[in-house]
């Protein structure tokens, strides 16, 4: 079997850490279940992380950027150059994920996987050139075989980066013109939608630029005729560098044992990915955000994911999942923080029956 | 006019400094929108803060506390000790406002306006006893003028604080057993609702609590008759002593012009009877989260109000504001800390038209 590695077992959460922050919750100085989604969170992290009481403070955010040959079709709203130049924006530290990595004072790794624009050496930007983009997508596989493999382990030698540094959370990022048209098609091939429902305005196409980026969808799934195929071969035909980088981050992450918080619709469609692959990842993904992208929600429910923000983001970067980090701190304060009812000798829950003169002081 | 003060007029927003930080998000190196809501609340603040940089860093979190006589009725899930209890669970760090307010290093005090269960002195709690209680409001008006309007003069005298401070956004809690039926019941009588579409579990009522909370509701109406009452009789009637504090704190915020982050259910009926006094309040009023609580969502669609967190939350404290103060800082640090395009020299986006082929880099 090729890329072997992808189909090793994943990490097993651990139950008795779970059922411990369970216990916790119940007994922290609040009425049960009041502080809604911040409780799920912190026992599903304690549960990744095999602590009672977990923590979110080493974080680390990989941004996968990369070009795609499917920009020669008239799919986006920003020119190819400007895949290189964020990279360098990146470097520089004025792009939205540096500010965001800096507030959060997480490690920020940018991993370039080859840009036509070549934005050069800089000291933390990693060169891992792959080509200069992948095949236009609309007329050839987008990458070849080796290629494939190459991205799928750049992305898991991050992973790896991360577990040296005993990361606590990792987030893939992506950057690459085109690529809402790469992961549209990615997903019309994995879910058997039609490109009407998955495409969508991406940076900002207008309403023609959308029925062209469908017409151009249309015509690459028609030419690879990928139905009931397997998902690396959908990834090899339509993909791009970025995003088979973050299905590698994501199936390593599962397997070494780092929660992975997803940002938006091009990470989603990765984690879509990487879950058909090793089903076993998807205990190990937390979802940032609902994007404005519209696809975003179908690739969502096929994952069965309830993302924790809905502020219309569609920025990619990995932005978004970045927002999320501050409630995942939040909620890891507030159940490793609070007193307990015992702790603060605060009366708990009366029992109440149909007869509320009748409270009994549990 | 009886509480003259509460009519004086708000501070006029900066519209200079909204249209420059609007100016400044169309410059910043990302799609336009991109970020979504996180933009427009860095134009809203810059607004409010006459600022085209705005800033979130000095918070200042007043949690008002105090015991409602309706709740000899049976309408809560806890026993009523349980709000002196949680009063002393503020003054010792224990309560998860307590944790939120060290994570976000804001400035929180305590105001206790009354309680049956006295918590006592307590160096980091302000004793500001108006009666144990208020009256049980299913059989007598709620409070006496005089108690209404000192409990307005102390919601005030903590935003008079917080100016004196230099804070930039202000947050009130509540907390009172009891207090959601008071909220609820408000809101019918402002709205002109029935009970059953705005009395919820509040801390965990079952259904047969809940149907006993309604009939209590219905009695109260009934008993006052309060239809087209103004709203500050609404309150005295039918409030409790932190949700006239709470009006009180949000007036005297628009007026001096500090921005008020709104909290849930029963701080939202607290900013719906500030609107209702005094209209120009509205523009200084953000709202965090929807609640649990069934009914917020009808009291915020009357303040024509988008939450920015969707999280179930439902403990009140004024826990949920504190949660969103992480978006506001993460939307000012992009707002002022992103490259623009000229900086980074990154291109901008290409207009499109019907007929792709013919893209022109603006």
């Amino acid at each position: 079997m090729k890329n072997k590695w992808l189909y090793q077992p994943c990490s097993a959460l651990n139950e008795t850490a779970r059922n411990a922050a369970l216990a916790r919750q119940g007994q922290l100085t609040k009425p049960p279940g009041a502080l809604g989604k911040l409780e799920t969170l912190a026992v599903q992290l304690a549960a990744m992380q095999g602590a009672e009481k977990p923590q979110v403070e080493r974080v680390q955010i990989s941004i996968f950027a990369a070009d795609h040959g499917i920009a020669a079709e008239g799919v986006s709203a920003f020119p190819q150059a400007v895949t290189g130049e964020m990279v360098k924006n990146f470097a520089r530290g004025g792009a939205a994920i540096c500010v965001l990595a800096q507030q959060l004072q997480a490690k920020l790794e940018v991993v370039n996987l080859g840009t036509v624009n070549d934005p050069g050496e800089w000291p933390n930007v990693r060169r891992e050139i792959i080509a200069p983009a992948t095949a236009n997508f609309a007329v050839a596989p987008a990458m070849t075989e080796s290629q494939l493999r190459l991205a799928l382990q750049t992305g898991a030698d991050s992973v790896l980066r991360a577990k040296q540094d005993a990361v606590q959370l990792f987030i893939g990022g992506e950057m690459g013109i085109a690529n809402t048209t790469s992961a549209s098609t990615i997903a019309c091939a994995l879910l058997q939608h039609t490109p009407e429902l998955l495409a969508g305005p991406g940076t900002g196409l207008d309403g023609a630029g959308v029925a062209h980026k469908i017409e151009v969808i249309g015509r690459a799934l028609a030419l690879h005729g990928l139905s009931g195929d397997p998902p690396l071969e959908v990834l090899r035909c339509l993909g791009g560098f970025e995003i088979a980088a973050l299905v590698g981050a994501y199936l390593a992450a599962a397997q070494t044992g780092i929660p992975v918080l997803v940002d938006g619709f091009i990470s989603s469609v990765a984690a879509l990915l990487a879950v058909r692959l090793n089903p076993g990842a998807r205990a190990w993904l937390l979802f940032a955000h609902t994007s404005a992208e519209p696809g975003h929600q179908r690739v969502l429910a096929a994952l069965d994911a309830q993302p924790l923000l809905q502020l219309g983001l569609r920025l990619g970067e990995g932005s978004g999942a970045a927002v999320a980090v501050s409630l995942l701190r939040l909620a890891c304060a507030l159940h490793n923080g609070m007193a307990t009812f015992a702790e603060a000798a605060v009366s708990e829950k009366i029992q109440t029956d149909a007869n509320p003169s009748s409270l009994v002081v549990l």
